[in-house]
């Protein structure tokens, strides 16, 4: 079939709004139409050329959602009609990833996935000149029509919104797994959170669900104030605004560490300070962000030996099948916000102009309507 | 009173015997006649004058085993004659973090054993001219008596032998709790250990007793590894033999990584290959040696995205009081082994002797016997 694509032809180019070619679902594999997708910053990193496994050309775009058009053959728990978000994590439920309860990085498609392909290998993207297309992160969301493998679909509810639960296939999962599924964050506690785009709205607001007694934002943006407190956000500092250093200040505000913190920012002076204002004894520190190739983090090993505790998270820890679907009953249940967030829609035709305003910060998060 | 000790008199110079004066238990005090005490790495970093925390003259020792002399006002849980061994991590049972299940890192009598003083901020050694002579992390072992407070002594039971036991007062537990406290390692983990010293050893007994299916020593001394095979080692690494990076051969070796990687060296270099060697997903990898003083640690943030931990452990995570006794019926009962590691034992007289021993490698642990 045709369909009608953003396709990301060379780094450091706009997307070009083009008719591709779209194969049907072979076995295991489901077609999708996408009725929405976000727009993240790992799409403009990947688009930009910074990112050192960036392959080219390719449709980009894997915060979506949409309703199966078609299934392969073996598909069994998905059929036509069905209200799906695509993953980039899938969930098999038989690697030994999935059967391992401590982590969520399903392995069973991992190499076709880096390498844009489907499964068997091959794409299932093609130019109307019959060149090759490659897939991006599994899902390719920039497509109005896309194939996904079946353990790569979370089958939602039908009456939620399809321009608000995209951002629950990368964002609001992130952020709010990160609490929950990663740090298991408890009643009482006290965190800090590093940055308050996107990501860390929602690691806000994931605290405010876990029931944390204060929930401490940190950006040297003071615009971004207003919409933490919205979220949950206790205290912000803007470390311009700190005399002397800042991590002995979040000590101190803290009443002697964050139990918890998270860096949503990528950078890793930053994620430095978010371990180091850790409590000592039990501080635990979660880098969310993704850091430039070849940036490193360090710190003495003292603060370790001391009690606390350097982690990460990929996709909020959240085994998409499973949990994205309670997420998205969450949203309809408002026990958490979405709405404030999609700050931008716009047709496929206007997809760069989301770029344009992610690099300009005037969004949290624009979100493209097929 | 008078007794017999080594002081350290300056940094970098042989400790010297004499007798010196000791005052009696003040309220909340404890007179030890210390029995026997090992001779740990941490005692030769500080009279090297590497530790910038190091103050003198003092008495050093933190690794001992004696008897209960004399109570002071208010003690209620020992009494004369109960054997005990001293703790520099005490059990309070009150402060925040004794109350607080994540760490066993009592604060409440931090600054004044930081400072060499007893917690009413004097010291109870001097010089036999009077002058000040200071206590060592709380303990002071390398004297035939000393004071500590009632909170820094685990009572543990009298026939378990005082050359033997000294070695759970520091390295015995500091090696196993790394692996049941602070790892809480499964039953079936497949785990590496950098460094096969004293503590090295005890982490490998530490995961034969926790059930581990696969226990990887790492030494560049091939000399370690009949004894490390002794104590549960199943795999022997020397990285100068290993052809290419030693992470992916650790890797290959453990079948994906370790479930949990030890580093028992105090190299930067070593704890950060001890992480990378970690299993993607899940592996946790724990920091137990000390490093030279503004060391730091560094790795790529995705390390730790992709589902490694970095943690460290102090003391082993055990919590003296209610661990220690424990581990003194395991060894009473066979189920760890002290004996082949106790490689040398002297008079105090010939203190020194032990250090030579460290120095040089030809120990794992020396004991001075009173
Ligand atoms: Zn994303
Ligand atoms: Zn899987
Ligand atoms: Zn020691
Ligand atoms: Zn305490």
């Amino acid at each position: 079939m045709r369909t009608r694509a953003a396709v990301a032809v060379e780094a450091g180019k706009p997307l070009e709004i083009m008719d591709v070619n779209l194969e049907g679902p072979r076995a295991g594999e489901v077609l999708v139409e996408v009725r929405a997708t976000g727009i993240c910053h790992t799409d403009d990193f990947t688009l930009s050329g910074a990112d050192p496994e960036g392959l080219f050309p390719a449709i980009l775009g894997h915060e979506g959602a949409g309703v199966v058009v078609e299934v392969g053959a073996g598909v069994t728990s998905l059929k036509p009609g069905d209200h799906v978000i695509p993953l980039y994590t899938p969930e098999c439920r038989e690697c030994d990833y999935c059967l391992n309860p401590k982590t969520n990085l399903c392995q069973a498609i991992r190499t076709t996935q880096g390498a844009g392909k489907m499964p068997d290998g091959t794409s299932r993207f093609s130019t109307l000149d019959g060149d090759e297309i490659l897939h991006y992160m599994g899902c390719s969301t920039f497509s109005n029509h896309t194939v996904l493998p079946e353990i790569a679909l979370a089958k939602v509810r039908e009456d939620a919104p399809f321009d608000k639960i995209c951002y629950i296939g990368c964002g609001v999962t992130t952020g709010i797994g990160a609490v929950i599924n990663t740090a298991k964050v408890e009643i009482g506690s006290r965190c800090v959170v590093f940055g308050l785009g996107g990501i860390g709205l929602n690691v806000i607001q994931g605290l405010r669900l876990a029931g944390a007694d204060q929930i401490v934002g940190v950006d040297i943006n003071p615009g971004k104030k207003e919409m933490a407190e919205r979220f949950g956000m206790t205290d912000f500092v803007n470390p311009t605004e700190v005399e002397g250093d800042l991590v002995p200040y979040l000590v101190n505000l803290t009443k002697g560490g964050a139990d918890y913190s998270f860096d949503a920012t990528g950078n890793v002076k930053v994620m430095r300070q978010a371990l180091e204002c850790a409590h000592k004894g039990w501080g635990e520190s979660i880098i969310i962000g993704v850091a430039p190739a070849g940036a490193e983090i360090s710190t003495r090993p003292f603060q370790l030996v001391t009690g606390r505790s350097w982690r990460g998270t990929a996709f909020g820890g959240a085994r998409g099948r499973t949990d994205v679907p309670r997420i998205v009953d969450w949203y309809m249940e408002g026990k958490i916000e979405i709405d404030p967030m999609i700050t931008h829609t716009m047709p496929l035709s206007d997809i760069n102009t989301g770029f344009e305003l992610m690099h300009s910060g005037e969004s949290i998060r624009s979100v493209v309507l097929y």
